[in-house]
């Protein structure tokens, strides 16, 4: 077994120089193909040399906007989230159609969920969300200058659209009272540069 | 359909007073039961009174943990991320044994993960990494006064540590070299509030 402290160096950018971490796929077996996810089991080999299983969803991917307008005001969208049973305030996002572009997603659902319309867009990062069992990527924007566009939702979403300050939301973030995780990244990240 | 523009206020803490968000359960359905996560595939009435599917992951829920020793370095663990196909850097973290405390799991998987103990822990908040298919909750925890202990991996679990200067870790969230949500979190979490 490998154990090693490293100062910061190049190795931690490229890891392909080191290989003994690595799993290998011996199968692929998909379990379930669902509506947004499948989940796949799929027989491996460990760096040691032995079997294991990895099990995962697969994910298209999604997109994520922070939405705030001249006066420093976020829009974020309260909806329910089933996995949870409870209602969860999130920066407004969705997953990306097929050979949908990520920044394009996060201005189409912006439109969608708030009918908001950005004049400028710029990414604030991609990021994991739970690299043990899935292999989604979040792309996160910022969205401003904004002028209203058209609302319209998909039939099975519903959802309401509060504005609140900025420095409201970070605090809200801080103190745990926004808990989902593309939003506190969003928030935390435009916190760091502005 | 309900589209409400309001001003930051209690009803955002309690969204209890709003039920036209919610979606109810018909029939709870199991479609996997794995080594970690369990798959779901559930019945629902959506809030305008149509029938409707949610798919989702159930997961026993997370710790993980910033360790920063005296000097101010952090320690994160290289491992190949199996359904990304390649190696990230992260805080030490792992799953909730059974009716195990978050705080107790994130002082437990410092321990196995990197070899360290910590004279003190406390909590930096909790999230939801993907709120739309899983019901993971993730607690986060901040150790300092760090000590030598024991590092004991699982059999499955191939990691090697690293210790890196806090802002270069901040640059590297900040630059998307670590890509990892926890980390992220913890990371941002910590540089807003020291």
């Amino acid at each position: 077994m490998q154990f090693a402290f490293t100062k910061a160096n190049e190795k931690v950018y490229n890891s392909s120089m080191e290989k003994e971490l690595t799993e290998q796929t011996v199968q692929q077996n998909l379990i379930y193909d669902g509506k947004i996810i499948r989940l796949y089991r799929d027989d491996v080999t460990l760096p040691n040399g032995q079997a294991a299983v990895r099990e995962y969803v697969s994910h298209p991917g999604g997109a994520a906007v922070l939405p705030i307008d001249d006066e420093g005001n976020v829009y974020l969208v309260r909806q329910f989230r089933y996995p949870y049973r409870t209602e969860l305030l999130e920066v407004p996002a969705g997953k990306l159609e097929q050979n949908e572009a990520p920044q394009q997603a996060a201005i189409r659902e912006l439109e969608e969920e708030t009918g908001l319309r950005a004049g400028d867009v710029r990414e604030l990062g991609v990021f994991y969300p739970t690299p043990g069992y899935t292999d989604e990527r979040l792309h996160i924007y910022l969205a401003t200058h904004l002028v209203q566009g058209n609302m319209h939702l998909d039939s099975d979403e519903f959802v309401s659209v509060i504005k609140i300050p900025f420095d409201e939301v970070l605090q809200m973030v801080r103190n745990n009272a926004i808990k989902d995780g593309k939003t506190c990244f969003a928030v935390m990240r435009y916190a760091l540069e502005r």
